[in-house]
Formats: C-alpha cells, structure tokens, sequence
C-alpha cells in the first residue's frame, strides 16, 4: 500500500502536512475527503472525525495536523523541519500553535469559513459583520508576519521551520479565494513569493475545489 | 532564578503542564495569572496573552502548553512523557490533541466557561442551554474514556503518557466544580483514581481559587 492522506484541498491543517511530506521528499497518494460529510473511511481512521489522517505504508495510522509532523519528524529526519536548539525548537512550535490557534480562530474560521465553508455544507449564506472581523484581524496578523519576516530569515529564525509552513498554509487557503492583499505588506509578500516557489508548494497550487475557483492570481508565482 | 510558570489554577493547559513538570520531578514557582486581564507581564511573554507561559532558570520562555510538553521531553528526557515507539507516541499525541481539541471545545468550554470562567470574567450569568449540553457531552466522553481505561493500561498503551495528564487535567477542573459522575462510569473513576494518587497530583489536589469553592470530594483520594 502507497502512503495515504486523508485530506480536504482547502483545510489549513492538511496543508501544512502536505508540505511537510512534500518537503521531506515523501510520496503521498490524496484521498480527498470532506470531513463534515463524517465518510465512514474517515471516521474509522478518527473517531474525532477530522482531516487529516496519515496512514503509513505499513499501516501505521496518525491523527491530528502536529501529531503528524511530530512523528514525520521522528520517523524522516534527514530533511528537518525544526531546527536542532531547544529554544528554536520552541519558538518555531509556538509559531505553529500561533497560526492554528491564534490565526485560525480570528481570521480562517471567520474569513474561509464564512466565504466557502458555509457554501460547500449548504449551511446558509455569509454573514457580513464576520467577514468584516475576518478581514481586519488577518491585516493585523499580517503586520505581525511582517515584523518577523522583516528581521528573521524564516518566521522562527535562521531556518525554514514548521511555523512557515503552518503561516503559508492558512495564508494560501485566504489567498486561494483572494482575500490576501500583499501589496500592503511587502516584507510578508516577500517571506510568501521565497515559500511559494518552493517545490513543496507545487502540491497546493494545482490544487483546484470544483465549484470554488482559484483567484487569478493563486498559482502565479510572480503575484 | 527559579523556573516559573505563569499559570491560572483553572486552565487544564497549565494543570497539563504542571503534571508533567512535576512527574518529571522539576521544581517550579507558579506565577498565578488571570488571562483574561491580560496582565503586563503575561502580554510581554507571549503576545497571545495565553497561559501557560514557562520561564526556565536561564530565561529560556517556552509557550503554548504541548509545546511546552515536548520541550519539557526534549529537555529532561530522564522520566519520559511519551513512549519509545513512534507508532505509540502517535497514539498518545493524538489523545492530547483530543481532550485539548474536542473535549475542550463540547466540555470544558461549555461547563467550565458557563459556571466559573464568566464568573471571573465578570461577564454575565451561565447559560442553562449550554450547561445541558456540555453535561451531555461530558457522558459522551467519559464512555470513551471507559472504554479506553477498560483495555489499556493507561489511556495511550501501557504506560503513563501525557494523554493521561492532558486528559487529567481537564477532568480535574470539572471535577473541582463537582460536575463529574464518576460512580457512572467505573473504568474511568479507576482511571482516574491512579492517576489522582500520584505524587504529581498533589500541586493539583491543594488548588484554591478565590470565590470558587472545591468540591468536597475534590482533593480525597478516596472519592
């Protein structure tokens, strides 16, 4: 049996781990998956439910977006998504926990969730006032984005880590539907067109969710 | 200087670190912190204004509280949180990321935020809707802890992982505020009955939080 993730193309958590798995060099077979239609292949992996979930060649079944980084980690070392300082280690961990704790619940779960979500589980039309809220709070986690893509290499320093690819995978499901503007932030703009011509991103710029088209922009790499 | 943890007494994040800290035999000061007011000293740590913060005696700050746990693996790897296996530390990361995910979102934020946190809040009364349900979702998942504690050991395999003290942690806040039926579900209450006369435990057992009342069975090892 090939490598399996389960996976829905516009989850922020899925995302990340496909990058993880591209960057390290691991083939992956996509089974493209919506969670809140709880299909029976998903459920009997993760009784939570939830995208994504790793099934190994040898059977190995691991759940939760970290968990899967953790162990993607452990088990494929040569390439390394966190840095080898305890410290950085930390930073770079608390930068992932900042995109899909912080960022999730005051941008992607309000933006993507009102402009697509709602519409892929038929589950009424957006609500403006959120969308507003969305909005403004993704320009200030930009601004933050941008003090450190202004003074580190990568989010968590010297190093691509896990936190850039935890940013760049809630950023790109934004940029997907053209709720990013860029141009405002140009040391963020910068720190997305560096990850974005990375061939791990190849994966997630073909990515294409029939009945929601992808900015024109999406999968330029000079955007 | 000593290590310290900023920490609320209620948070099952902290209560989840403060047992692994104390498992692995690491002295710590606990700086008693209210989140919610956003205190100086917490924003100025970790600009998400969340607890657990830990500061190590070398100023080295670790936040979000797996984050902290794997740091604290990392760190003093001597009495290990997580099993040797992959396979296995998979399993026990994904029960982490269920009760700090799931049970956190259909539990504790529903009973806990209703009966106690908005109290302290200063931000209105609880919603009995919300308690009913929270209640009934609580039973939903002490019969996946039961079923769980009645085919392992502990809740991840055979040995004490931080499954077990992520899963006690939440636990404990609720049963601070006497809202869980443990003679209902017997696996769990031996489960829990271990786990609560670990050493490890005590720093819990001894909590007081001004205004909110323990339960009477809450620090009886005996329950």
């Amino acid at each position: 049996m090939t490598r399996q993730l389960h996976a829905f193309a516009l989850s922020p958590y899925c995302r990340k781990v496909r990058l993880a798995l591209a960057e390290k060099g691991l083939g992956v077979d996509l089974v493209e998956t919506k969670p809140w239609e709880r299909p029976h292949a998903l459920v009997r992996l993760n009784p939570a439910g939830e995208t994504p979930v790793l099934v190994e060649e040898d059977g190995t079944v691991v759940v939760d977006s970290m968990a899967i980084c953790e162990y993607l980690e452990e088990a494929y070392p040569d390439v390394p998504l966190l840095p080898r300082r305890l410290d950085a280690r930390a930073e770079a961990r608390r930068l992932v926990a900042w995109f899909d704790g912080r960022f999730r619940a005051e941008v992607t779960e309000t933006l993507l969730d009102e402009k697509v979500m709602r519409r892929m589980r038929r589950d009424g039309g957006p609500d403006s006032d959120f969308i507003r809220l969305g909005a403004a709070n993704l320009r200030a986690h930009l601004a933050y984005l941008s003090q450190l893509a202004d003074r580190r290499n990568w989010l968590a320093g010297e190093a691509l880590t896990l936190a850039d690819f935890a940013a760049a995978a809630h950023l790109s499901c934004l940029d997907y539907i053209g709720e990013v503007d860029w141009e405002a932030y140009p040391a963020a703009k910068t720190w997305y067109a560096r990850i974005k011509s990375r061939p791990a991103f190849r994966t997630l710029l073909s990515d294409h969710v029939p009945g929601i088209p992808a900015a024109a922009h999406y999968a330029d790499v000079d955007f």
